[in-house]
């Protein structure tokens, strides 16, 4: 417990965007509030808003517990969210004595970071600088990612609801192909996100239950791709059964190194900042597998709708996320400074977790991958024991809240002026 | 009513599938036996199928009042579609005799078509042939199409909820964008089904309301896409606002007459049987945006998801479809032959709507497409008339049913062996 009078909490949301990103946002505002702050402040895009001295004061746009209930609710990140790094301390004095005089300026005393790798990392070096210059400001991270690849969280919010609207999507796009007549064979080909962890890709054999056979073949970024191999198995596949359906990450990656896309002339072409669009892998094997195998191809991206379905959310991924964020703000107002909390499973069935908080400088930066034995030994599957511990994620609903035919999402006069 | 006592009924469904298309087969089965007919049959794939002697007895895949409810909630055409158009009664008269000795084998009273233009075209030819030759068999369709082009019907089934799901999913898009920082701006380009008619692509409109600005620019395949005022437009809107987002048809064609899409080498590619993929208009014009006017894009294509979603389908359109099919199976039953059943709005607020019966010679092969003043007049938006008309068609909500975490579709044993 601080000896002084608690005064204000800032947070702030970075990285990609998820469905469950805004839940821990509410669960941050919330224990604020309850443990007795002043003001809670909100980061206006991320680290990178704060440093333009972007911010807003977060009881202007959550006036009651119905605006809770919304912006669980509400997909992306409602204050904005950047991609922005941190230089290192010693590289940028001015910037770091430019954040703190702005946190001293708002009388922060607890800043709170919902983000992966980077924003950990943020997290990270703006504590060691609080200690080094004595600062009495506690610095603590809430994980958030769908790609579920920070280290020492059994997993991360956000995770469960994407997982949740990729295997419901695959089973009805599953209904869908088998539904047209597949005379000359079909081969639908599903690319779904996650740059080097396939955590998420994997998750479409979450698709396969008693009334599904989920895709055919599952392709992570884990293992190399080979495509002489992947045509083999498909024309094998197309032996067996009319309609195949396969899952792949758009990170698939050969033994040489190069993104599968980069095979592709057309697709993953560099746009106007340089910046390499990492999306085509599933056209790119379309294109393939229609011309080695000679049958009728579709590709699928389920692009940014798997990380901003709020409609279909996990219930369980929704209440950890407000749990993580209330745990966060609850570290940092009992002194804990660069740390992360995590999620710790005690129980896979009934599923039960609960929280503890990490030192942030075991996490930052690190990257989870699926283990390679939760992977079928020829790399086109995944086991059951992946199957066991991501199922408990994808349980329960969040009903959304209906206005006029759609889920309404929390929007407040001048939302659109703050990002 | 007919003299002689009932016997069997066999209904079929056809062309792209809906998530309201069993619904409708829900309905028909469920009206031929309060009715009191004897059997109710399915065509495997349809009437092509049925041509090949495929078929099953309904009463195997719907037992019980929870598998009507199942049925209605699973998407795409249980009991598999097709694409055939049959040929005219002159140029294949052994086919139609096939047909009908199967039919006459069967004992069949009633035979119930769902589905779209072709498939109307298949009620209008048999129930031709049947009144030329002297069969007492009654041939009624029931429409279902997501691109909502059926004549002399208000709305088509299918149609709402694919409404209702592009809406609610570029209300989620659309926040995801404004979350991420867009400095130097950025254009999303969402791709919607409708190779002719822009019904789908205008639903995009409904995702403006209260939270949510909508699409700032929709194109629809009414009227010729003109490239240089499509960026004109873009460059316009970036000024205004940093992230821009824009629907546009599958079919935009330009003054030319070719597809969009045709203008890019890659895309719009031809598969082994020579069909031409019409996808990729928005990854084309994505492409275009960036070398244009030098921003960031992302394309994002609702592919079959937006045909297949019924864990977010519209009540209004699953209890409409329901009773379509049983309207069209108690049509048959009091003896109209080579009809449609057509949806008559009754009012609009509230919004009430009936049924009726259409000479199906005035429906089949015709097309409905948007009528020019539900369009703005610069061609880059629909007009409050659309809104008005659409936005009924996306009310309420049918609770998917909810097994270990997914939505849970019909599933029969031996299911897998029918398709």
């Amino acid at each position: 417990m601080p000896a002084h009078k608690k005064k204000n909490v800032i947070v702030g949301q970075s990285g990609g965007p998820t469905a469950a990103i805004n839940s821990s946002l509410a669960g941050v505002y919330r224990t604020a509030k309850d443990r007795g702050y002043n003001k809670v402040y909100g980061m206006i895009h991320g680290i990178q808003g704060l440093i333009e001295g972007r911010y807003t004061d977060l009881s202007e746009h959550i006036q009651d517990g119905l605006d809770i209930e919304l912006l669980k609710r509400t997909p992306a990140a409602y204050l904005g969210s950047c991609r922005y790094k941190l230089p290192e301390i010693c590289e940028n004095k001015e910037l770091y004595e430019k954040i703190f005089d702005t946190l001293t300026k708002l009388e922060i005393d607890c800043f709170i970071y919902i983000g992966g790798n980077d924003s950990m990392d943020t997290i990270k070096k703006l504590s060691d600088y609080a200690i080094v210059n004595g600062y009495d400001i506690r610095f603590v991270g809430c994980p958030k990612t769908i790609d579920n690849d920070l280290a020492l969280t059994d997993h991360t919010p956000g995770y469960g609801s994407a997982a949740k609207y990729i295997a419901a999507s695959i089973k009805e796009v599953i209904r869908d192909g088998y539904s047209l007549e597949t005379d000359h064979g079909q081969v639908i080909i599903i690319e779904i996100m996650g740059r080097n962890a396939g955590w998420l890709t994997a998750a479409a054999a979450l698709s396969k239950c008693e009334d599904c056979d989920g895709p055919d073949a599952i392709y992570l970024p884990e293992i190399p791709f080979d495509c002489d191999a992947f045509i083999k198995n498909v024309k094998k596949l197309l032996k067996e059964k009319a309609f195949v359906t396969i899952a792949v990450s758009e990170g698939l990656t050969l033994a040489d190194g190069r993104y599968v896309n980069e095979l592709s002339n057309e697709v993953g072409y560099v746009d106007a900042f340089g910046h390499k669009q990492l999306t085509g892998t599933a056209s790119y094997l379309c294109h393939l597998v229609a011309e080695k195998c000679g049958c009728k191809t579709r590709s699928i991206e389920f692009s940014t709708l798997q990380r901003a379905a709020s409609h279909l959310a996990s219930r369980i991924d929704i209440m950890e996320a407000y749990n993580v964020g209330g745990a966060a703000m609850m570290a940092a107002d009992e002194g804990d400074t660069g740390k992360m909390v995590v999620i710790v499973r005690t129980s896979n069935d009934p599923y039960q977790s609960t929280t503890e908080v990490k030192d942030v400088h075991r996490i930052a930066n690190d990257e989870r991958l699926v283990p390679r034995e939760w992977i079928t030994k020829d790399g086109t599957y995944v086991t059951n024991e992946f199957i066991q511990y991501a199922k408990p994620l994808i349980q329960g609903e969040v009903a959304p809240i209906i206005v006029d035919g759609l889920p309404r999402h929390l929007y407040k006069p001048g939302f659109h002026d703050l990002l």
